[in-house]
Order: C-alpha cells, then structure tokens, then sequence
C-alpha cells in the first residue's frame, strides 16, 4: 500500500501538514507498514514556504528586515534541499499581518525587506528564487524591494524616492549602476494566481488597495503612482510593465519581478508541483488522497486538490477528497479526476465545533481510517 | 455486484425503507446492473407490518376496531407473503398516538381493538402471529383485548368488567366458555425488547404508566389491578403470568399474550431475521449495508443494525454503516463486525437542517454513491 497525501489546509483549523498526519495515521492503523509520501500543498500564500522546505527537506534561515512599516521585523524564508534554490514568501518581510490594522496605509507601506530577503539568500550561495506574492500590505510596485537590490528612483532633485507607494509618482529616473551584480545570474519564479495589470480599473490599487486600508480617494493616488512607475520604465528601459499579466500582484510587486528581474509568473499550485516533483511521486501510488476545509464545484474549488487529482487521473491512480463541508455542487469533481469525496464532519454541529483543531484531526484521522478498513476488505 | 441493505430508519428524517431506497439510488449510480437486496428493519415497534409485509411482498388489511378510548379507529395490520401469517403492531389499535394528550389515562385505555385484529386475520384464513408490542396507552394487562377473543372477566356481581386498567380489581372470575375455538391452532411470536414483570417496582404501571398519562397516585392502583389480575389467573388457571419476564410489556400486554395464549417472546430483531430468511438472503453478498440514525458506541447502538454486522461478519461480507451522526465511541463498532463507519452529514449544519427529509436522502444517497465509486475503483 502506497498513498500520495497532497491536501490543502484546513483554513482555521489545520494546516496542511497538520492534515496530512492525521490521514497518515488513519491509514497506518489499517495498513502499519503503509509507505505514504506527503506534498504539503500551498498555493503560493501562506504555507508556501514550509511546502517547499518540508517536501524537499531544506531549512529554514530567519533574518531581520525592514518591515512594511520601515521598521525591523523578523523574517522567514526558505532554502530548498538542494541549496541553491529559496523560497519567499513576500509577506513574510512586507505581508498585512505585520501592520496593525489602524496603520494599514499603502501610501507609506514598502517591499523593502523582500529585496533584502533575496540579497540574504544570495549571500547564502542560492541563485534561484521561488516566490509566493500573497498577502503583501503595500502598493509600492515593488520599488522598495528594486532600492534594496541596488536599483535607484531618484526625484526630480536626483535624490532617492522614500517608502510607499506615494513616491511613485516622484519618479524621474531609474539608475542600475549599483544594481545588485548578482542578480543577473540569478532566476526569479513567481507564484501568482492574479492577473491583474499593474494600473487601471483592474490595477494593484483599485482591485487589492481597499483591503490594505486605502481610501477611495488613495486609490487613484495610487493607481497615478503605479502608471507613473510604468511610463518611466518602459521610457527608460524600454520594459512594458503595465501590462504583463499578473504585474498587479502584491500591489505591483508582479511588475517588479517580471519586468526587472525576468520572474517567470505561474501558478502557485504548478509552480509547487514541478518543485516537489510531484510526477515522479505517482509512482507505483496506490492512492491519492487531496482536500481542504471545503469543496464545492469546480469554481470555488481551490487549484491544489484539482490539480492533484488531474494529475492522479493521468496516471490512473484513485483520488478520494476530504473535506470539512462538501457542497451538493460537488459532484461535477467526480467528472475532474476525483474518484470519491467524504465530508470528514461526523453529525450536526455547529461551524465552530466543526472548525476545532483537534475535533478535525481526530475526524480526518477517524474518516480515512475507515475508507481504508473498506478499502483492505475489497483487496481482501 | 450484489448488495444487502439492511438499515434501520433514521428516526424523524428517513424511515427504513426510504434510506433503503437512498442508498439503491446511490450504488445503481456506479453498478447499473447491480443486484440489490433490501430488509426493511424494524424491533417490533413503528415500521414492524411495513417491515414484513415489504420483505415477505405480503398485504395490508385495514379493518375498523375498538380504539384505545373506546371509539372507533381504522387500523393496519399485514398478512405476510405465505397467505398464514399475520403480523399486527398493537400501536396500530391501542397505541399513544391515537390518543390526544390532555386525554392519555390508561386508567381507561383498552386493548380490545388488539383482539379485533386477531380475530379479522384469523377469519382471513391466519393462524400464525407476529406481534410488536412497542407503544400501547394501555395498562390492562391485555384484559381488553382477551376480551375481544372471548374471554370472560367478571365482577363479584358476575358482571363482565369494562374497559381499562381501573377495571382490573374488581375481576373475580375468568370464564373461559365462550374464547374463539380457533385459538387453540394460532401460534403468536411477540417482538419485545421488553423485559419487565407484569405488576411491582419494575412492572408495567411504575415504568411506563407515566409516560402513559398516570399520576403516581394512578401508578399505585394500575399496580394493584395489575397484581391483582395476576393472583386471579394463578388462583382460577394455574398461570404465574406475573414473573415471566417481558409481561409487563405494552401495559402488560405481555402478559396477557404469554400466559392465555401461550406466546413466545423474542427480540424484535430476531424474529425479524427470522420472519424474512436473512441468513439465505446473506448468500453471494459482496457487501451489507447497516445503520440508523445515530451510531455510538455498542451500549446504545440499536439491535438492528448490530445483528445484521454480526450475522453478516459470519459470513465474511464486509459491513458498512451509515449514520447521521457518528459519536467518537463509534470506533468500538469495528470489533462489532462493522468493517467501516461513516456519518452521512455533509458539513457542520443545526441538528434540524440535517434531519431535514430531502437532505438525509440525498446525503446518504451521495455518500452511498461514493463509496461505491470507490469500490470500484479498488476492483477495478
């Protein structure tokens, strides 16, 4: 018996490692001498880079920044099994849970430590960089992470532009002499599940800004700014960074790494999977197992348990999901490659009872155990 | 593909047949052409003649009889597929549910609809009788009902007593002259899970007199009647029917059946397995399928679904159980003969959105329909 475990957090109540030993145990007290192979799964947000660390057995290296605020936070990112790949989380160094709530304001709020991040790990010998762009508090298109990487924005006065995103719009021009030398060996993969330009109605400022507490009124501040950013660029450096698909993400960070540093955008889901070589776990896998805290169609589904489950199919290999809730909806995923799906909730309850950490390990542990108990009566 | 369903009813959402039918819907998604066996289950109380009728394709007869107030009720009982066998619920001429409320007092309830249904089937050409005892409004040690077929129980005055368990001290004499003859070649099988005697501390009136209407004033003179019935019968017949354990069943109905008409008294599910052949219907089973509303631990698990794993765990077909609500004391059940469990609920929701008639069939529909998915799957 040989079970792949690629299963979504339990957002709220487990993590995804978390979820995937509570199903290996359920298992292992039916088949004791199970071989399961676990992928933490992580969509480019949170968790992402203990996904990464975890599946290829790297480290964790913890460092001080400059925070969203400007003032020194501590951060995490992580270097993969083969050293010379990190991997970033960019709220780690600017994300919203570092801001208070009454502070959030992307006019000021800068990506500056994402850069030093990234000097961190170049120092440390990694040349290619995985990134996860969710959950940033700022709007500054990435130029707080370009200045700590040695690009220069310097004001119609020649002097460096501040933090935030409302110094965009001061920008005359762009100096690369004391850019990071470096960098130019260096890779940059993006894990983005937005599409969003980088300026416009469907910009950084006017889809992401409200929620990292810009008014309306700082919105269009801010979109100017990001528009500014882009004319100067592609007046400069001839680099079109408006448009590039995904350039809104993280209040313009997208932009940053695609057009300065040649970030490859992709999904975070793919992105994890070709880092964890998931293609080569499917080997000689009896069963897949996926999920997350809920499944419903395949709108609302999130990317990672479909994923797997495409690709288990390709192999021919069954899928069961678990869930917290399954929707009446969910029935179009047996057509998506998922053989069987199981609400883990085991009676009426309300959604908090249901959400408890040790009430949902103990049901994801109890449900898998069983299915595996039919499953070893079928194989007889 | 063959499949015994054997599910209890979920009680307040589903009966047992209709979760029978859930779950047929649910694997003849997966194996069209599946072979699917259901026993509708019942103990003895609601859903018995439904039951047998179902699962031996016998008939209803509905007749007019003597409720228990004394005024007319219509009533079903079934003659069973073999044309000889009648299988009457006495709820259905004496039972709670035919009496308001405000007017529950088995100081007057009677059982004489009961021998009416006796002597309907007994002219319709039955001679054998299955009995569920469960709900009467009765206290009169069947009295009534004895009645009914002929027997006498008369006053000092030699005057025929009246209806209900009030009535049961004034009996001075049994007159058995004018009991219908063919009495005598009837068998009668009770189903009680019942174990009471007839009158003291654990009889009939102290234990289920209240939930009957009974003050515990009425208790003490039900008791009385009751112990006094008993002391007649010995004296004037030579019957202890006080000690036989289960006579106190049905407000002494028990009694009555096993002391005047020599009944036997079995577990309702074990003349259930009996009455429809479950141990043949076992043959070439790939899997069973239990349940019932609830599944916890063994203690108070319903007899049903129990005894179908054990039986079928003897025959090595794995057992599959679905619930509503599965408690953690569940895991027990997997040393029961129950190979796996499963609760039906589809995500945290309020006890009476679960209940809900639609969503229970639909739920244990889909989560049926999975599961064979699965099994499929394993197959092959």
């Amino acid at each position: 018996m040989k079970v792949l475990i690629a299963i979504d957090s339990f957002k709220g109540s487990l993590s995804s490692i978390e979820s995937g030993k509570a199903i290996s145990l359920g298992i292992k007290n039916v088949y004791e001498e199970a071989e399961i192979v676990t992928i933490p799964i992580a969509d480019g947000g949170e968790g992402t880079v203990e996904a990464l660390v975890q599946a290829t057995e790297g480290k964790y290296v913890e460092t001080e920044v400059v925070g969203p605020l400007g003032k020194p936070v501590q951060a995490v990112y992580g270097i993969l099994g083969n050293g010379t790949a990190a991997v970033i989380e960019v709220a780690a160094a600017c994300g919203l849970p570092l801001v208070p709530v009454s502070e959030r304001n992307p006019y000021y709020t800068t990506t500056y430590g994402v850069g030093q991040l990234i000097l961190d790990a170049i120092e440390k010998g990694c040349r290619d960089f995985i990134v996860g762009l969710g959950g940033s508090a700022t709007n500054d298109a990435g130029a707080g992470m370009l200045q700590a990487l040695g690009y220069s924005f310097l004001d119609d006065e020649k002097k460096e532009i501040g933090y935030g995103g409302l110094e965009l719009q001061k920008i005359q021009s762009i100096v690369l002499s004391k850019v990071h030398p470096e960098l130019k060996n260096c890779t940059f993969t993006i894990a983005s599940d937005v599409n969003n330009p980088l300026a416009g109605e469907n910009g950084a400022a006017y889809i992401f800004g409200p929620q990292k507490g810009a008014t309306p009124d700082m919105v269009q501040v801010l979109d100017r700014g990001l528009a500014h950013f882009a004319q100067v660029t592609l007046a400069q450096l001839s680099k079109d960074i408006q448009n590039i698909p995904g350039a809104g993400a993280a209040g313009g960070l997208g932009a940053a790494f695609a057009g300065f540093l040649h970030a490859e955008i992709h999904s975070g889901i793919d992105l994890l999977f070709a880092a964890v070589g998931i293609e080569a776990k499917m080997d000689g896998v009896d069963f897949v197992i996926t999920g997350e805290g809920k499944l419903d169609g395949q709108t609302s589904m999130g990317k990672a348990p479909l994923g797997v489950a495409q690709l288990a199919s390709r192999f021919q290999i069954p899928v069961i999901a678990l869930a917290g809730s399954v929707t009446k909806e969910a029935s179009v995923l047996n057509e998506k490659g998922i053989t069987s799906f199981f609400s883990i909730t085991n009676g009426p309850m309300p959604l908090e009872a249901a959400m408890d950490h040790a009430n949902t390990f103990e049901n994801l542990r109890i449900t898998t155990e069983q299915l595996f108990r039919m499953i070893k009566a079928v194989k007889g």
